[in-house]
């Protein structure tokens, strides 16, 4: 059972799924070569396969447990080249290059067949400088009461994602439009997050940029829209508390568009952006 | 010699630079492990060490060789993991899985150490449906008359970046402040781009994502930015003519910046975006 932090807490929901244990073949901490074994538990499906988020967390926790002095992930390139299902999985980590910064590359593949590849660059939040000079003006939401519990789906809607039980997502009532079959047109989601039973650190926050439904929901193209390649930047450990995220997409073109997404701590830090490269529903 | 298209026409400069040659051990045309020798020029420095664009062209030239039925770069993902220096490189290619969607796994070493690595998905751009409903507001520069040519730059600054001279890059006044010492402090840079040869194909776009000066100089920080990782989406075939690129960064923070590439071509169509993870500038 591989730690996460604070360490003096019991495990929770995320840190017990995204689990590993060594490989038969696994040659041992501090190898620059690396094999686990995890399970992929159906509870994080969408649409059939299990969420991309939760594939970044696992690939998140492979490559913590392969360069354990440089915990946290920084800058996690993924291209999603299979549909992951239910079941076991078998990671496999290679150090690139160990620094301050340190480069892993870390595959997930099932039955043998690659469904995950990535470039992941880790290294310790705790030791960047103070300085921030973030622009970007922090999200601003309307109050949780006021917005739309993902989990309080009907029952047909979670039987396809049943993920959406995994964690406490509030939509704002603007972006809630398509389950009334109202999208705002604009092509973007926002949202309160939490995980049910712990803060988010940093590799939750790999989970939760790809937590949301497809921005395509608020363009009126309902259907799960595939990650084709999904690059995230975590830029600090998050403060407690909800965490307030923006999905958008400005460029849906040719059959493919790309979402952006933004993560704010509770004490208005952009702790996480990401950009990903998705199909659009037919 | 690796032909780029059109194939009609001789070998421009950038298709010259980025040209590959199989090294000794090479499988040949058809494997999935592929292994090429290429020169870096020491005219696509900056700062000392090669332009990441220049980089990615190159590893976008491996790739394409190796899966030559899908020609064009969709998602590029690379981690620089150092500086490359002018001179030899040896580059391998590891296909990862076919399709319409094709990904590769692509490293460029000297001297035996990895310099970058990257997971690159490429396709033929020419296959895409032709929807567009790009909602992104089509880039609007001043003329270029009024725009300056970075390659008009006084000696001493084309010493340390003798790139400006393999391509007619033209900064909007505003953009160009810093080079009389009057930074907008806006944190974006915009410019007018083109080829000195030829119009830009897929590859020469992920040149373009990465040829501009670091956003930093936009905000009083001269000084290089070394990229720590950069994912690049090529969306469509760039129509003839000049390139417009804005560049902005919206979260400085922690000694780490992301910075925010879009490349518009002369249809008003966002041919291609990219976004990195830099270093801020001490």
């Amino acid at each position: 059972m591989i730690q996460t932090e604070p360490a003096a807490t019991p495990p929770t929901e995320l840190d017990r799924d995204v689990a590993l244990v060594p490989a038969d073949d696994d040659a041992g901490p501090g190898s620059d070569v690396r094999r686990f074994l995890g399970h992929l538990p159906g509870g994080w499906s969408v649409g059939g396969g299990i969420n991309g988020g939760f594939l970044l967390a696992m690939l998140g926790n492979a490559v913590r447990e392969t360069v354990p002095e440089r915990p946290h992930p920084v800058a996690v390139a993924a291209t999603y080249v299979g549909a992951s299902t239910a079941g076991p999985a078998e990671l496999t980590t290679r150090v690139v290059r160990r620094g301050t910064l340190t480069s892993v590359a870390v595959e997930l593949a099932q039955e043998g067949a690659a469904r995950i590849t990535a470039l992941a660059t880790f290294a310790d939040l705790a030791t960047l400088t103070d300085e921030v000079a973030t622009t970007a003006e922090p999200l601003r939401l309307p109050p949780l009461e006021e917005c739309v519990r993902t989990s309080d789906a009907p029952a047909d809607f979670k039987a396809g994602a049943p993920l959406v039980d995994r964690f406490d997502m509030r939509l704002t009532p603007r972006s809630a439009g398509w389950v009334l079959g109202k999208p705002s047109g604009e092509g973007a989601l926002e949202c309160w997050f939490r995980l049910l039973d712990r803060d988010a650190d940093p590799l939750a926050l790999l989970l939760a940029v790809d937590a949301m439904p497809p921005v395509t929901f608020d363009l009126g193209r309902p259907g799960w829209a595939p990650t084709v390649q999904l690059t995230a930047h975590v830029r600090a450990v998050p403060a407690p508390g909800w965490l307030r995220m923006r999905h958008v997409t400005r460029n849906l073109a040719g059959g493919f568009m790309e979402e952006d997404c933004e993560v704010w701590d509770s004490a208005d830090r952009l702790v996480a952006q990401s950009r990903q490269l998705a199909r659009v529903p037919r």
